[in-house]
């Protein structure tokens, strides 16, 4: 089979790679419907966070199950299913404390863009949706992958309630599902940073009530503005710089919530600076498994539709093309068909 | 009068000072019962916080209201009061919010180090007692103004709940008064990290289940090895380093909260390595004055006795001895009597 293989700086491949096959007993195998490319991968692509050697990209995925270890026991063969970017056995202390992500078994997925791909711990980390889903609903169904699961972990650490004002830092897909899923936890009012008219858009779509164009101190400053000196009581980080950080920091009122979702690059937090702040910060990498029930749930329902984050497709073997599209900001983010 | 100036590193003196007076119409002037030496105090005594200029030392006091300014209304001279080290009008949005040491008006008391204080925005910030307390239910009272206050702060910060596992570190008196806390508020396991006998003898007294004298890597790995390897629910970091904080956040489970309370002094945070404990950090200045109706309650009824913690008691004009002996730690909190 042939898939996407990073090798340095802007050098993504499509090509030949072992076809996955069950190496443990709690495997599973999966044709992928629909597989996609994540702001995270730009890091790596763009050299920030380098490669050591050639590196199976992509850690975003739904489809088929093909087959299944010995040891698998909730997940079987001709199921559609949906799994995050971090195995889980979904049994350990930090599994069932809702923290999949630090699971004592996780594993980082990658090699996911490709037309198959293996699962490691299929019974803790897969979710079965409820029949075999059209395929106008794939797009969202791969949303709760990574993107919306994150966005929706961003909200919840961001602590956001009824009737609060929530700020979004971040016009990517996850700080645009950010607002999704602030909305859908009941926000009355939802600030989006962005300075890109689609993303505006597409922002105000998910329920954005105020667009913010101004960044770091001069953002921070438009917040207050807004919430009359205040700040808001919730902060939502999707993008990991030192620039994001502190302007969602300072945006946040005393005892609001920043929820970060972002992967750090770079950023260093004063101890004593935070300090006064009085800000609760809640992060890390998602435990998207904990959502997904209910995501799918939403999706399902026509509830949410994160898919609206995918403003283009293209086929697998034109991955090299997504990432390009992504990293001139030309795409929020691009869905890729095997 | 005469109160502590601090002139430079170990260098206390009881000097002549100007008697306050009403300055502003919200001023309330104070015949203090009772005041301590902090051990937040010890940073400018050891000159890691250097003053600049000759300083009034002290921000804990409880007292007798001589004197209040013409828009002062529900303190009454005759009340014994307490109040925090923060000031605050308890009207503002950061009050309400339940942050009062980041109200619109929050000045950092200093200057309680003597017999008499002027204590602004006095409605706001005091609160009175039922009745004049007894003699010997003052340090408990006391102890409210800061350090109780503030151990109960830690403890709410890292949301300490009924059934849980909680981690104390520090052995100053915040830290026991946050052992004293955490039992309070139903923590099943109190666990104190201390080396010095007699502070451990006080965090049982308080409700500690369990003391590691172990600290840093060493103290984790012990805490680790109490929790199965899972990690504490719940850390109180009450000291302020770079290493307490680090032996904080690694001794925290992942979705588990360190609540820090120890003003940090030269604490920098990587925010790659916060992100993958998966902690939740929250911390600051204690806003006491959102506690003090309810811990003035538990003091009343007898039902806690944070007095305990002034283990040396002297006169008003030995306070010199009394920062020598916390500094050499013969002492854990020193109560002055003017």
């Amino acid at each position: 089979m042939k898939g996407a293989v990073l090798y340095g700086p802007r050098d993504i491949r499509f090509e030949e790679r072992d076809a996955p096959r069950i190496v443990e007993p709690t495997d599973a195998i999966l044709r992928l419907s629909a597989t996609c490319i994540c702001g995270s991968d730009l890091w790596p692509y763009r050299g920030i966070s380098p490669v050591a050697e050639p590196t199976p990209m992509g850690h975003e995925y739904c489809g088929i199950v093909e087959e299944v270890g010995k040891a698998v026991k909730s997940i079987r063969p001709g199921q559609f299913v949906i799994g995050s970017f971090a195995t889980s056995d979904n049994t350990c202390p930090h599994c069932r404390y809702g923290y999949q992500s630090s699971c004592v078994h996780r594993e980082f997925m990658s090699g996911a863009q490709a037309p198959v791909l293996r699962v490691p711990h299929a019974d803790g980390t897969l979710v079965a949706t409820p029949e075999l889903p059209h395929a106008e609903m794939i797009p969202s169904l791969l949303a709760l992958s990574d993107v919306m699961g994150t966005g929706w972990f961003a909200a919840v650490a961001a602590n956001v309630q009824p009737g609060k004002t929530v700020v979004v830092v971040g016009d990517g897909a996850v700080g645009l599902l950010g607002v999704l899923a602030a909305k859908q936890l009941g926000a009355e009012r939802v600030i989006a940073m962005s300075r890109h008219p689609a993303r505006q858009q597409l922002a105000r779509e998910f329920g954005a009530t105020d667009i913010v164009t101004e960044r770091g101190d001069a953002g921070v400053a438009r917040i207050k503005e807004l919430t009359k000196g205040v700040g808001a009581d919730a902060v939502l980080e999707c993008v990991g710089t030192q620039e994001s950080m502190m302007q969602a920091i300072h945006a946040t009122r005393p005892g609001g919530s920043v929820g970060y979702v972002g992967v750090p690059h770079g950023v260093e937090l004063n101890g004593e600076e935070l300090f006064y702040t009085h800000v609760r910060l809640h992060g890390g990498p998602a435990p998207v498994r904990r959502f997904l029930p209910d995501l799918i749930d939403l999706v399902w329902s026509g509830k949410i539709n994160p898919g609206k984050v995918f403003d283009l497709t293209l086929p697998l073997d034109q991955v090299a093309e997504g990432y390009r599209a992504m990293d001139e900001r030309r795409a929020i983010k691009v869905l890729l068909r095997p």
